[in-house]
């Protein structure tokens, strides 16, 4: 087949991003990492905008998304919430699905 | 329910995109008008950027997509093809059916 469908998704709540790709991909960096400013390395962002976009999920969100525990003993670190982790599964299982749904129409159509 | 799931699709072709949103925006229009100028127009875009676009949409897909008629007793105009047409019906298509699709996907998930 000479043509492929690509698609995008984000999930909004009143008008405001939530979630896309980028925040998914910080998120996760979170979790592996438990730190923002490793995560933030890690996907090559600076440390303040990791944190504004985590500041923006965590308003945006119904529950907290990450929890930033600000010096103590082990000097820190971020969490990512259980809920947290239940939108990054949600958006990677709805965003597989879309793909596989787009590739089957597109087979079906005349392009296919 | 508090989130919305948004989605963006596009086609393309060896890498290269063939349509987006605002290219099946641009087919639409000239379908309308006739016209790459009326249609560059209606859309607030040069009239450059709209023959760019064209050219480009006609050298990426597998047909002619648009016939642009360069003077003439009628003054020129420019004609969506058959083909052309097609495109954009499967494009809306598709993304309609991607809208349901991940609308029902997010209704079933944890967060719907």
């Amino acid at each position: 087949m000479a043509y492929q469908i690509k698609s995008k998704i984000w999930i909004e709540s009143n008008g405001k991003i939530l979630l896309g790709e980028g925040r998914v991909q910080l998120l996760k960096a979170i979790k592996e990492t438990g730190s923002l400013s490793k995560a933030a390395k890690k996907l090559k962002m600076s440390y303040k905008k990791a944190w504004g976009l985590i500041d923006a999920v965590n308003s945006i969100a119904e529950k907290e998304v990450v929890i930033k525990n600000i010096g103590g003993k082990s000097g820190g670190g971020t969490v990512l919430t259980e809920y947290g982790n239940s939108l990054i599964v949600t958006f990677e299982k709805i965003n597989e699905s879309c793909w596989k749904h787009l590739d089957k129409e597109i087979k079906k159509s005349k392009l296919g």
